[in-house]
């Protein structure tokens, strides 16, 4: 009896949230603005990334909505380097939901022309990946410090990643990390989505990161006229 | 309407479980066993600080419960060390509950004398922080890779931290981490739990970890006769 009420109620905050997900991503995609869920555990260098993409996108403008529990620190560090960003606090909530999102979207004054969305989601490997929050795309950012056994322990977030970043790759001559287990568990999971290998801190491998999401933005946005 | 709902089924799950908690503590101190519920990001190498830890504990036996939302990768590299390690698998929760762990813990057939069970958390630095398990001491495991900005946020589970280990020293020189900054934010949320420095790749820090441990669990256990 527990276990039934609680799956329902779980199904009933999925349904809602998922419809209004849908509507965010029906309203950015007319107004021609991509969306990219960016997800990772915390400490992967999520805003690092971000602002490595962004100074290399040459044909969108940007937008950036940070997703934290308590502080605006990253929210700054965008601010200072001219990005437009929006925070969301979730004050204990481990996850971006669709509703706080579409507050969030609200408050953003999008220009015209072809723009993409980046929300930088909660620093956690596990429940961003079950919340839809009206993304085109899931990017998942992980790092090479981790190491290689998280597609094996997160699974969802690996499958579901439309684009993985691997970052910190700078430190590789410094770990131990088994790139070759770590792919074959991130290939049993998921077949077909690129990843990447960057790091935040020389900014190898962001004109490759940068240039296939501007890819897939054009495309998605073609595909919706 | 919607929000008094779910705050109700909140604290009522948080008092269940809580009752749970009281109770696996009050029967594992009787049997003098000390619970370390060990909590930390993916990643930051909790099962390395296991492995590190128990190799020094001299006065106690220790058995190991592996918390992970899927695998047992963590609970073979235990037991192929002679570690009696029991797993948990959440399947999607993104934390340990109570009820989870009393399962778990009758399945231990524990031996007479001093002991000490760590409880290894999934890896998430948020949800863990909010559920008691049973534990005498929340064990927080952070590290240099994940920038110095983490206390900020993620408050709890620096806050609620008995003792907490900043592992990866070792990438010290290869990386940018602002200790006085980090430090600044933890000791703002919580002023009196000690804070080690330790590399699981050079054993570094880990006979003093360790003695830290026994001690607490001296302290605890004597306490409690």
């Amino acid at each position: 009896m527990h276990d039934t009420r609680t799956i329902e109620i779980k199904e009933n905050i999925h349904s809602e949230n998922d419809r209004i997900a849908e509507h965010i991503n029906h309203e950015l995609t007319h107004k021609g603005v991509f969306v990219v869920n960016e997800m990772g555990a915390p400490g992967v260098g999520k805003t690092t990334v971000l602002l490595n993409i962004i100074e290399r996108l040459k044909e969108f403008k940007t937008y950036v909505i940070e997703g934290d529990i308590e502080s605006d620190l990253d929210t700054q560090t965008l601010k200072e380097r001219g990005i437009p960003a929006v925070q969301i606090n979730t004050f204990g909530a481990c996850h971006l939901d669709a509703p706080l999102v579409a507050n969030a979207v609200q408050n953003i004054d999008f220009e015209e022309g072809r723009t993409i969305l980046f929300i930088e989601n909660v620093g956690n490997l596990v429940c961003p990946a079950e919340f839809n929050i009206g993304e085109h795309i899931k990017m998942l950012i992980c790092s090479v410090t981790e190491g290689s056994d998280k597609p094996y322990k997160y699974p969802l977030a690996f499958g579901e990643a439309d684009l993985v970043l691997l970052n910190k790759i700078d430190l590789y001559p410094h770990i131990d990390f088994d790139e070759e287990f770590f792919m074959k568990g991130f290939r049993a999971l998921n077949k077909e989505s690129p990843l990447i290998k960057v790091s935040g801190k020389t900014g190898e491998g962001f004109d490759e990161a940068a240039s296939m999401i501007e890819s897939m933005a054009v495309k998605c946005l073609s595909a919706q006229k």
